[in-house]
């Protein structure tokens, strides 16, 4: 995405249906035809994310380690979707590169590796918490072409928003009246069930493919204890949490040879504890399309049952 | 898509949001690895939506004209995604071919054979309201790799189901709010209305870039006369419908050089009259990445009232 100049949140004259309108600079419409995603720079030379290239970033932010050789990186995105300029699309867009290395993907770091990755996400949304304008912290990978990735080097995106977004209200809501019927949050259920969809656990985190799985191998990773946000985990549960968010990686990667996927941190909003945090990891092996939009039903041709199955038993 | 055998819908334990399970025969995981969308099959001989191979497909439902050199056909999808024998996802699903020529995009028929396109859909949509048990039908077309087709031979696919949709009805609920709080229908309005972002009209049909258009380029073709459906058009507004639709997608081939496209008939449910009827066109020329999911809001990067004037002055 090139540089936004006057973005603008909209929401339709009628419908709940919002979008930021990111307008690119320079952008004619004939650029929008056949237009590659993914910028073709396969040299770490030429890559703005690789080390030695620290200046073609925005300034810093903050790194892991603290010294020179860094093994995580955040700093501003340099074309912003919400800006701190902008009226209606108030926000702050971050970049956190977790790997050092140009073509590595998230499933091969280590655990520790992985651990150290969450404590900068924790600490960038703490940061950001600090505005109180600032609602929500939205954190998602895209990774891959078919995800919407635009640079190969792997990263992490983190939006912060004045407003909380109405998936994040759904999910709520839905939590909520879940919870009133039936006196449970329905994620500390699913985190603690032991069914056909499990496909992973250990002492303070799960994975599962969900009963009403949007994508074929959709998996999400819980902690088992009702926690608010990633930022609230005890350092043994964001250890656990660490490991089996590696291994549910390493078995999409291994078993499906590197898909495209999203994954979407789904946290409570800032200063508030109304949503059991967790991550979805959405294979993007098929295209919605027009029944999809149309309908808002979504077909998915495979049943997360055998998803499961097919993951539980694949060799990380 | 292979032929599915039990298929199921499911709706998430405790949000609204619904899920078709459609289970391939025969399909093991591996199978969805990298997985080509389009078969190539570059030679009408293989084609089965080709004239001469009209015995590949089920038994036709109809043609048009009904001479045996015809121009458009409908048949059961072979690969059903919703069907009588199904339960839980009970329905209908046909496949309609507008155009005997393979290779040949629905921008290029002529405004008379797009008449002749909407007859078929209106008889189709009024066939299957006689089974009382169907409560919708959705029209849609795939364009391109990009809006989920899998054939290179254009086609329309029309789904009958025994429940309204989610999408239809958060659509006719938003429609009501607001005619009751104004007066008046926003269909009515937004097709009546002449601002930056009209595209084209005739006396009986407008097109736009709506408002909060959450696709580069989108565009919605409307009836000026409130009409529940495509069957209910009178044949002067039907004709009028048809040469506005033929020209906004022959504008859009053009500017954009053939890009994919879902394009999406968004009726009242049978035997009701609750929804201005109007087709939504989105190209897919962007993805819904992680931002999308985790939000619920889209980032738009094309501005609608840039997209009406590039598509207002492109010569078709």
């Amino acid at each position: 995405m090139e540089k936004s100049i006057e973005n603008e949140l909209r929401k339709d004259s009628f419908l709940e249906r919002w979008v930021i309108i990111a307008r690119k600079r320079h952008a004619r419409p004939q650029d929008f035809s056949r237009n590659k995603k993914i910028s073709p720079q396969t040299s770490p030379k030429a890559c703005f994310f690789c080390p030695g290239n620290e200046n073609l970033t925005p300034p810093e932010i903050t790194r892991l380690p603290k010294a020179s050789k860094w093994r995580v990186r955040a700093f501003p995105n340099k074309f912003a979707a919400v800006s701190k300029d902008s009226k209606s699309a108030y926000g702050a867009h971050e970049v956190i590169v977790e790997t050092p290395k140009h073509g590595e993907r998230l499933s091969q770091i280590s655990s520790s590796h992985m651990l150290e990755v969450l404590e900068v996400f924790s600490a960038r949304i703490n940061s950001l918490a600090r505005d109180k304008r600032m609602k929500y912290v939205l954190l998602f990978k895209n990774e891959g072409k078919e995800a919407g990735a635009s640079l190969e080097h792997t990263h992490t995106q983190l939006i912060s928003l004045a407003c909380i977004p109405s998936a994040v209200l759904e999910e709520i809501s839905a939590s909520s009246a879940y919870k009133a019927r039936r006196k449970k949050c329905p994620f500390c259920e699913l985190s603690n069930e032991k069914n056909e969809r499990l496909i992973l656990e250990n002492k303070h985190a799960s994975v599962l493919a969900p009963y009403a799985s949007r994508f074929p191998f959709e998996m999400w990773v819980l902690p088992k204890k009702h926690t608010a946000c990633l930022t609230k985990l005890k350092k043994e549960e964001k250890r656990a949490f660490a490991e089996a968010l590696s291994r549910a990686l390493k078995k999409l990667d291994k078993l499906l040879a590197n898909p495209s996927y999203n994954l979407v941190f789904h946290i409570s909003p800032l200063r508030s504890n109304s949503l059991h945090f967790h991550v979805e990891i959405c294979p993007r092996l098929s295209v919605w399309a027009g029944f999809e939009f149309g309908s808002g039903i979504i077909i998915n041709t495979m049943p997360p049952e055998e998803a499961a199955k097919a993951l539980r038993t694949q060799f990380e």
